[in-house]
């Protein structure tokens, strides 16, 4: 495995390729510091001034793993495409397909950043903070067009997001091969969006 | 320690308090059917008539255990006093502190417990659907006296199960310590309710 020459700066981002190449292939219990320095071909002083640790260099992963989830999410908060609870739901549906995806995919990785982030609880509140800012953007959004009730949207995107826990908390994922998880997860959807939309007459009112 | 004599009858009561017993002193690794015989003072065969392997017994005390938990609940669902949204809400709280405080007064037991429901699906999957029935039993009395919208309260009652996991699923124990925890719930569970609840004209609105 070489990612780079002696020549060529060693950047964060080549530094985190290697890391995770290299925790993929030795697992996160039998990666050293060492390991990743080798990988790059790089002595290992120059490695330990970036992460000075194995658990510095973990996080460091994680913390890219959970940007890239965040990434696309934030595309989809900044839309104006369509209706906000359409929006809402593509989020969702987004952050949830992706989760399931990587514990399918690649379920020792999911498990290895599943690990740290229990450990590493500043970096998970940090990223919820940040998911939960994107559904808050959302609801403005719908608030503002009249299609959601008016009111505070913080409290109401962090409620969406822990009343939808089952559907994207990594200790639920032994729940997400369930064939029913798709027709729950709609009924969660249809009670959560009744309780943000601005009523309208219907038949059974 | 001593649970019954040799000329008692041998009930399934007894067995299961002394494994409990047994479990929470040598813990569920170490604890045999051997040793809970011996505190009965029983042979080890007329203990394995009842529970033929290790696994039945920690299962059986397992399931009486979630029995408790059901039985208070079940006496709220049955109740008929003030409105169907304070009961549905008494039912909620009551399963969130029974939870919290296995997890606050016996650990051990609350991990040997969880532990064990994993690996027992059918079990967890029974427990479940008698909670989720009781829930549906609250809606159906509030649908009925026209406090909750109308509709199919079964598919309502498990998503209002689903959409509060997080308060009352094991695997969120570690959450349930936090400081925000009980002002969390009060969002979710307002925006639940603001779900079920037949539309009322208001200032926000």
């Amino acid at each position: 495995m070489k990612y780079m020459s002696h020549d060529q700066p060693l950047t964060k981002e080549a530094i985190l390729d290697a890391a995770e190449q290299t925790l993929r292939r030795y697992g996160p219990e039998k990666t050293s510091v060492v390991d990743v320095a080798k990988a790059l071909q790089v002595s290992h002083g120059s490695l330990y001034r970036h992460f000075p640790s194995k658990a510095a260099l973990r996080e460091a992963v994680t913390e890219r793993w959970l940007q890239r989830i965040a990434d696309p999410l934030q595309e989809i908060a900044d839309g104006t495409d369509g209706s906000a609870a359409d929006r809402l739901r593509l989020w969702m549906d987004t952050l949830i397909r992706t989760k399931r995806n990587y514990v399918l995919e690649d379920p020792e990785m999911f498990a290895m950043y599943t690990t740290v982030t229990l450990d590493a609880v500043m970096m998970i509140d940090t990223h919820v903070k940040l998911l939960t800012g994107q559904i808050a953007q959302i609801i403005k959004q719908g608030m503002r067009a009249g299609e959601f009730k008016s009111g505070e949207p913080e409290p109401v995107a962090k409620a969406l997001f822990m009343a939808t826990s089952q559907f994207h908390h990594p200790a639920h994922a032994y729940q997400w091969s369930s064939s029913e998880i798709e027709a729950d997860f709609d009924s969660v959807w249809a009670l959560l969006l009744s309780g943000i939309m601005k009523s309208t007459v219907n038949g059974s009112e």
